[in-house]
């Protein structure tokens, strides 16, 4: 920060129980660089209804939403938008002048990437994963008129209503499972997480696959996207899905698109 | 602002129906200064209990209070300490973990110039004023055991109300008032205001004074105060009033008291 903070400065900020500083990173990088007068700072709270009612009554812009308030926060807004309607999960909440509009920019973006590697409907894909991110991709591909695939999930009971959601199967392996669209949507591979070096699917799988499909988007080249691009497959990563929602979320807050250079520049700032 | 803000980064804000820039300018001085990780930024609202409500489900660890909030927020807090309640009218809240703490630093520093300037308690004193500041006054005198006085107010209903809430008598102007202490508690002489040219007391009625007291923080040197100097008499300035009371906000959100050098040096910074 560079700038001077007033009382008109505006302040945009994130809820998350565990906050992390990427964001305040990211976003303060792109103000400065930017020369906007805006402000950005995570906060975490154990009273998700009073911290959505400071938002709306202290005119705060914005505010991105994680686990476990993505579902939580839809009675406090005003209106869904449809990218948080189709998946009943929020991400980002924009207030202007005291109405809260909730959107979901993992929705967007997942989808915007679905179209943008033109990825025929009719592709069978396997999903591995039944959280927030899971439900994001499923729904995305549904609303995209992929109507063959699996959902792959240890946990049944969450594995069957995703599967449900979008009407397809669901399976607790991938034994007998051929699929040519490949997607992560579990933490495997994340880095710093529990089981960073290990891979969502496995090499005959990939093998097997046009395309590989991986939401971790730190380290920016997983294990499983390394595996994959060995193989010569199309890929689509977590750092793309992760970049075009941010991008989306500064772009709703702000008004304002930054160029990629630019955008580039601060999320390996934030990554720091 | 050239700290780095982060996820950890301590907010105080303040909230006022029309902020002006000089907390935020004065605080984040401070934290500069000082290498403190806070961030400081006023805020306007028109839902206070929702605002209030925010600042405790945030962690913002604390938030300076201004018209027309400083009574309508007491019942929103957990508790009030003896500054406040001795005048039922909050200009500092801390918030310790969810539980708030609400303060007036006004009262705090009036009874502490009083004591400082060792103004004998059978003083006869001429108060101006019927507004929160003259309350913060008038409560502090009479805290003080000062007993012998005049609540000088054209408004007779709140020069009544609180010319009773500290055992004196109210008139509507000077006619006939001897006192040794002058004291103005209305925005005449004001930088900026209306009558930024007017005294609240006459030259004769200065005359007969021992010491003249302005709450009028701004001009440091009101035409009031001037006025005494050019008389040689004792003088208490508003510049003083908001300097003691600036610091204990500050001492009770940090816990870090400045030195005085410092402290004017934020404080010219924040006048700008």
């Amino acid at each position: 920060m560079t700038r001077p903070i007033t009382k008109d400065t505006t302040l945009c900020m994130s809820l998350a129980a565990r906050p992390g500083n990427f964001g305040t990173r990211f976003h303060n990088y792109l103000y400065d660089a930017l020369g906007l007068d805006y402000l950005y700072k995570a906060f975490t709270t154990r009273d998700l209804a009073a911290a959505i009612g400071g938002v709306r009554a202290l005119g705060i812009r914005g505010c991105a939403v994680s686990m476990p308030f993505k579902e939580a926060c839809i009675p406090m807004v005003d209106e869904l938008d449809p990218s948080a309607q189709a998946i009943d999960s929020v991400n980002t909440i924009v207030n202007t002048d005291g109405y809260l509009k909730a959107y979901n920019t993992d929705y967007m973006a997942i989808a915007g990437l679905l179209a943008q590697y033109r990825v025929p409907s009719d592709t069978v894909f396997a999903l591995r994963g039944s959280g927030g991110m899971a439900k994001a991709v499923a729904c995305a591909l549904r609303d995209a008129g992929f109507g063959r695939g699996y959902i792959i999930a240890r946990n049944e009971e969450k594995g069957k209503r995703l599967a449900g959601l979008c009407g397809v199967e669901w399976r607790p392996d991938m034994d007998g499972v051929a699929a040519r669209m490949l997607i992560n949507a579990t933490p495997l591979g994340m880095a710093g997480g529990a089981e960073a070096e290990r891979l969502a699917f496995g090499a005959e799988e990939i093998a097997r696959a046009g395309i590989v499909f991986d939401v971790v988007a730190l380290p920016v080249e997983t294990p499983l996207i390394r595996a994959a691009r060995a193989r010569q497959k199309t890929v689509i990563t977590g750092a793309e899905v992760f970049a075009i929602q941010a991008v989306e979320q500064f772009v709703l807050y702000t008004g304002i698109r930054p160029d990629e250079a630019l955008f580039r520049q601060a999320a390996a700032h934030a990554r720091g």
